[in-house]
């Protein structure tokens, strides 16, 4: 009770300093400080429900404005911070060696971030003005995540100090260190110019106002750019393997607009077969998916389309999903998520059975017609025709017409990879002399040169007793000195002396020339392209960043001498979405940290957490991440919004 | 103190009890329990803070599985409730009256809501499967609100007893009672068929895998379809005025997908002012947006825009925006909301001006092409050219196809208004003599009988005593009584003692037929169509479904014998979003409970809050609500998205 007459003394003090009128204010936040410090330190107070309800308003009421005043200040102090950064970076332009960036994926974002800008002028220059993540596009494809929440502008993204231009680079010049951008040369042409056959055709598009119009707003003229430094990291594009009827009939699923017009088709098959004169034989063809490559891509999206038909269609159209619906995964291998644990997709694929997705392996897909696609099983001759509305094309990547005309530029000769950019293992293009040009991501490839190639001067280097022969000491020396310089190396590291015995056949203690030649064969045979993954794209992204600000200029290009470590990518695990809040992960390969625990591969709906957190943390902003966070809570309580448009 | 003790007691107590093992979970939820007891008594307990967290943990722990399981519950019966309802009205089908109803918008969904599932089978035949809050198109234009938040499903919006089919509604025999839907022809015929020119030009859309695919997914056979009462509620579509070059060049503003191409756009446009070899003249152009039509819509929109710039652009293009940015709103009227209140217009224009919006008054556009707009002012021959990239048209509406295509079928003879289709005040369509079919919203227009028309039967039904001129309570008992049938009547309600005497004019007390002629002229000026408005459609819609709901069945056409109400509008008063926080609300003419408080026109912050709590109140579910107030916080808190796909 002592409290209660505390209180009591207190109000009264409170009110009688409250006489002198410049202090009133005072009156209504000292019984709310008094209070909170009372709950701080463990007092409870008993008081009447009238004055408890009052108190808390009042609390309620300080709380609101004072947080208020907080947020719009420092609002205002953000918005004036950026408004100075962008006007100080225009003015100090050409004062600074300038990098120009061509990308704004996962490659470019990383870069862009930690590229220093004080020290560089940073620019920009990529046709899509945002970021996309693109690991969700198989749950914005179904509409379980609005599209605006797996985008970010690139402007708001990368901050003031970097200037972004939306262009497409048609050629390069590595002479005068000049890229030139957009193709519709010095007039002002509007894409909209030869559209006559859009506007005509699409009358019948939907609604009597939606149709495509010329368009005025857009106007590219050509300009050249010079830099300093370029870091190409466009990309890359769908790979058809020259499949007919691909390009004209299959949807891809790369892009935003690509997840769009899935999402519009999935609702347009289930209105169609909803019509009331259609055919058994029609509707069932209507409701036939099919999705074609059984990788990440592929698996998540056959994973989120059953999921959507299961938890949402299954409610507008009960005997349409209980008769007609069908899914169909085609998989050319003998395994889906083959780059996966076999644990993995044996688990996806029980899965996948249970969830109805019929999976077709060992299967190549002919061609794509309007209707059906063809397919041919291995080992067979026949093709067989498979009627169907919906295809989904997720099988494989090849290189941009840019990739290609930049290594055109530099030489074929040296440009050998028709997969991608050649570069040295500081992900510097090769055959650029100066080393201006950097290529990171899907369209970069790591040259990883052969020990059997260099294995006289490694020997040599290594006998240092000039013995014709390497004892294990000698071995081990070797493995740890060169490492660095082929990563391949890296499989003997745990296993040093065991690989020693086992190459020393005639347990003599030492190896000769030829048994190193036939050891290091086998490491060599471990010699893989990384693969084209985000998580690569990111650490290369981040490295050639550092890479760059650690240099003390430009043009000094010998990075051995400086000690700058050569690229190594870490491996943080792979990981699916399977369907019905399941997921796949794969820890297999992980490295440096993550390999001391020999993490197990984990499937099913804890992974489904680990999967979703993932994907939440990896969110570049707090826009992002809150978007996210409220569209999985929306669609968990109101369900997937299957409206066309 | 007192309830210190009392807890420690109570917890021995119940340790006690806990040693039967079988009463172990009531050791957690007790002292809940006792807890929340003492804190609704407002009884306060001291405890040390391991306690007190411990204590919140378990308390949260008890409220989210008791919660969870409550949601879980309360979802897995309405699941099933619904699955049944929609298998049970499966089940019926062909048992009850049909009526069919085309559309799916303002007029029609309130009709699906509300008419008797139970009494009638219900159908809703639209080629657009959503329903779209039209009055927050503006907002979707640059992003205030996102796209999806203003659609919802029309399945999940009327329920699982209405039975939805997406299809055109090509015809209608009212003869037969049958209406016949898509014009595809019976051949199931994809819509890609013939977009081989789309295909081709569409490889300049942006993205590499971004381009329109011949569409598998849409087939959609002709079918016909009975009808017991057919509601017409397909609203209208845009009005170009046979401008030359609307159709080619501006943006509408009526569907979904024409404020996602006016977003796209206005992204466009400043990455294109911002390519470094823009000229001058052609980045003044490029920022040049042009609004035509002063109505709610196009206000709306051009106050949008300013914000979008204001708020959102000028942070990433600053000096675009100080210099080059400019939107001009051409009016062919003297002022803009002309039908709103005059004082309304001027704050209106006084507010675009301090946002630097150009409002051109009393101005005709003449001509739109690519990248100019042809404009010529009122009383002058002369035409100006302005250069400008986004025109959004929003001046007024025309009959759609199929309207004219029913006017034509029950004979232009009687459906002599070129404007919609003649209705008598039952709604029901002027021509159709079993009352069959009806039409509400914008494609209708009620036919008002003129009073002079008339004069000779209402001067001698209220010349009771054959005097050959009426008294003024002769005249009242008029008034009162054809108020129903002439609603243009209503003018004379307030002041009938005063139009009595302004109509007396040699002061006799008495009025002839000649000086009632002249009165009921006046009242005549006023017949007014009712505007096309949400509104109207909405109240049109719930009057017909009440008025299927009240008669004994469908054939019982004879309304007035049924003692059935004539429909009869109740203006809530009109509202516009103008900008900056703030908006107008005009309440002139509302009734009937409205004009009782004589509202003043209000304009500002305080007029954009109702504006807001409006709109949130007018969102038919839940989950738009939701979806509604969380963009309009992360408008608030993280600005407008500006990426353009």
């Amino acid at each position: 009770m002592f409290s209660r007459s505390n209180l009591v003394l207190q109000q009264l003090l409170i009110k009688n300093a409250s006489r002198n009128s410049s202090l009133e204010q005072v009156q209504y936040v000292k019984p709310i400080l008094t209070r909170n410090l009372a709950w701080f330190r463990g007092q409870a107070v008993k008081e009447a429900f009238g004055t408890r309800l009052k108190r808390r308003l009042r609390n309620l009421l300080v709380v609101t404005i004072v947080g208020g005043g907080f947020y719009y200040g420092y609002r205002s102090y953000k918005n004036y911070k950026w408004y100075q950064e962008i006007t100080e970076s225009d003015e100090v332009i050409g004062s600074k060696p300038r990098i120009v960036v061509l990308g704004s994926g996962w490659g470019a974002v990383p870069l862009l971030k930690h590229l220093d800008s004080k020290k560089y002028e940073v620019v920009c220059v990529s046709p899509r003005n945002y970021f996309l993540m693109t690991p969700l596009l198989p749950s914005v494809s179904v509409g379980t995540v609005e599209t605006r929440t797996v985008i970010e502008s690139i402007r708001s993204l990368v901050g003031p100090r970097v200037k972004y231009v939306e262009a497409d680079c048609v050629d390069i010049d590595p002479k005068s260190k000049t890229i030139t951008c957009n193709s519709d040369g010095a007039n002002p042409v509007s894409r909209g110019d030869d559209v006559k056959a859009i506007v005509k055709s699409s009358k019948r598009e939907g609604g009597a106002s939606s149709r495509i119009i010329k368009d005025s707003a857009r106007s590219r003229p050509q300009f050249q750019m010079k830099y300093d430094a370029l870091v190409v990291a466009i990309g890359s594009e769908n790979n058809t393997f020259n499949t007919p009827g691909v390009e004209e009939h299959a949807h891809f699923l790369k892009e935003v607009l690509d997840a769009r017009r899935i999402r519009s088709a999935i609702s347009d098959a289930f209105e169609s077969a909803n019509t009331p004169s259609q055919t058994d034989e029609e509707r069932k063809r209507l409701l036939h998916f099919v999705v074609v490559g059984g990788g990440p891509t592929g698996v998540e999206f056959a994973a989120e389309l059953a999921d959507l038909v299961r938890e949402d269609l299954h409610h507008y159209f009960p005997r349409l999903v209980a008769n007609d619906v069908k899914i169909t995964l085609i998989e050319a291998l003998d395994h889906v998520l083959s780059m996966m644990d076999k644990q993995i997709s044996d688990y996806t694929e029980k899965h996948f059975r249970r969830e109805n997705i019929e999976v077709l392996m060992n299967t190549f897909v002919k061609e794509v017609k309007q209707r059906e696609v063809v397919i041919q099983f291995k080992g067979s001759n026949q093709l067989t025709s498979i009627p169907c509305s919906v295809v989904v094309w997720a099988t494989g990547i090849k290189a941009r017409p840019l990739t290609n005309r930049i290594r055109e530029i530099i030489g074929l000769k040296v440009q050998s990879n028709r997969m991608g950019i050649l570069t040295d293992r500081y992900l510097r293009v090769k055959g650029v002399e100066d080393g201006s040009i950097f290529a990171i991501g899907d369209c970069a490839t790591i040259e990883q040169p052969k020990l059997v190639d260099q294995i006289q001067t490694l020997f040599e280097e290594a006998d240092t007793q000039h013995r014709g022969a390497l004892d294990l000491q000698q071995f081990k020396l070797l493995v740890e000195r060169k490492v660095a310089e082929f990563p391949q190396l890296d499989i003997f590291s745990k296993t040093i002396e065991k690989t020693f015995q086992e190459a020393d056949k005639d347990k003599s203690g030492f190896l000769t020339l030829a048994a190193l030649h036939l050891a290091l064969e086998k490491a060599d045979r471990k010699i893989r392209a990384l693969p084209a993954t985000a998580q690569v794209a990111s650490q290369e992204g981040r490295y050639v960043a550092d890479l760059l600000n650690q240099i003390p200029n430009l043009s000094a290009n010998d990075y051995q001498q400086h000690d700058l470590k050569p690229f190594r990518y870490k491996h943080m695990g792979s990981l699916a979405y399977v369907g019905s809040d399941s997921a796949v992960l794969d820890f297999t390969g992980t490295r440096p940290i993550l390999d001391l625990f020999n993490l197990q591969p984990l499937s099913g709906r804890s992974a489904a957490y680990l999967w979703k957190s993932f994907y939440f943390t990896e969110m570049f902003t707090g826009r992002t991440k809150t978007l996210l966070a409220f569209d999985w809570i929306r669609t968990h309580l109101y369900g997937r919004d299957i409206s066309r448009y």
